[in-house]
């Protein structure tokens, strides 16, 4: 393990605006040198503790960030052709400091867990539309990712 | 006031699928038929008993839903050519039963307000991306909007 940045993973602040009755808070423009192509928006919502993992795409990249809670991601580099294969990252994402778009590239093992006291919210804009043919799931405790939850 | 749907304005079930980890909560694919273009995705935070109101676009379509939290929304038609002209229209948005997708035109005037102990979270999946110029503010007592927060 090291603390390189996977290659084609990035993270990056997002704005938000705060005022005294509530927050307004980016996540993607079409404008944006970020964006490439819209495929879907949604959620994932996960409760005091639980684990989601592990998960890899072959196509998709991820955009993701924590609007409500806090949120604990593993990202794990098991592209074999990767100048920065095996190497992990770990973030923890969530507001006011962390607000921050995590950028997951296809080819990287993921997972995440919530990590605040109340059920935290993840909001994903990915760049294609979820597709079950693309995405393969890992055993939680599998020895091919290097680290326990 | 009359119960009609103002003319654009749509109200669509979005999927949910709940399972003991937490739940996974459509928002917008570009497959879908309601889907016409990707501008912006953000999330309006509003606290408790806070009102948000008026706002009018001139040009943005937004696809609204309360992920987190339940916020009332009061729609006005405020467009003098529409066969719907002056109706108002008026949901209360948050899960499980009313996580639904909320289609508002342009032209329409509309308020919004926290109705939950909690801060609640709107998302808005819009058709362009936020312009200040396309958008005007009305304020919350005006006599234009026949509706009282």
């Amino acid at each position: 393990m090291t603390n390189n940045l996977i290659q084609g993973v990035g993270i990056h602040q997002l704005k938000v605006f705060v005022d005294e009755r509530g927050a307004l808070l980016h996540l993607m423009r079409n404008d944006s040198p970020l964006f490439k192509h819209f495929g879907e928006v949604y959620f994932s919502e996960i409760n005091p503790g639980v684990v989601k993992a592990w998960k890899r795409h072959s196509r998709m990249t991820q955009y993701l960030a924590v609007p409500v809670g806090t949120v604990k991601f593993v990202l794990y580099d098991a592209r074999v052709d990767s100048p920065t294969s095996g190497t992990l990252n770990i973030w923890t994402l969530g507001r006011p400091a962390e607000y921050k778009l995590l950028v997951v590239p296809p080819g990287i093992c993921y997972g995440f867990q919530g990590v605040d006291s109340r059920p935290s919210l993840i909001a994903n804009c990915s760049d294609i539309p979820h597709d079950p043919t693309e995405l393969q799931a890992l055993d939680q405790y599998t020895a091919k990712v290097p680290y326990q939850w």
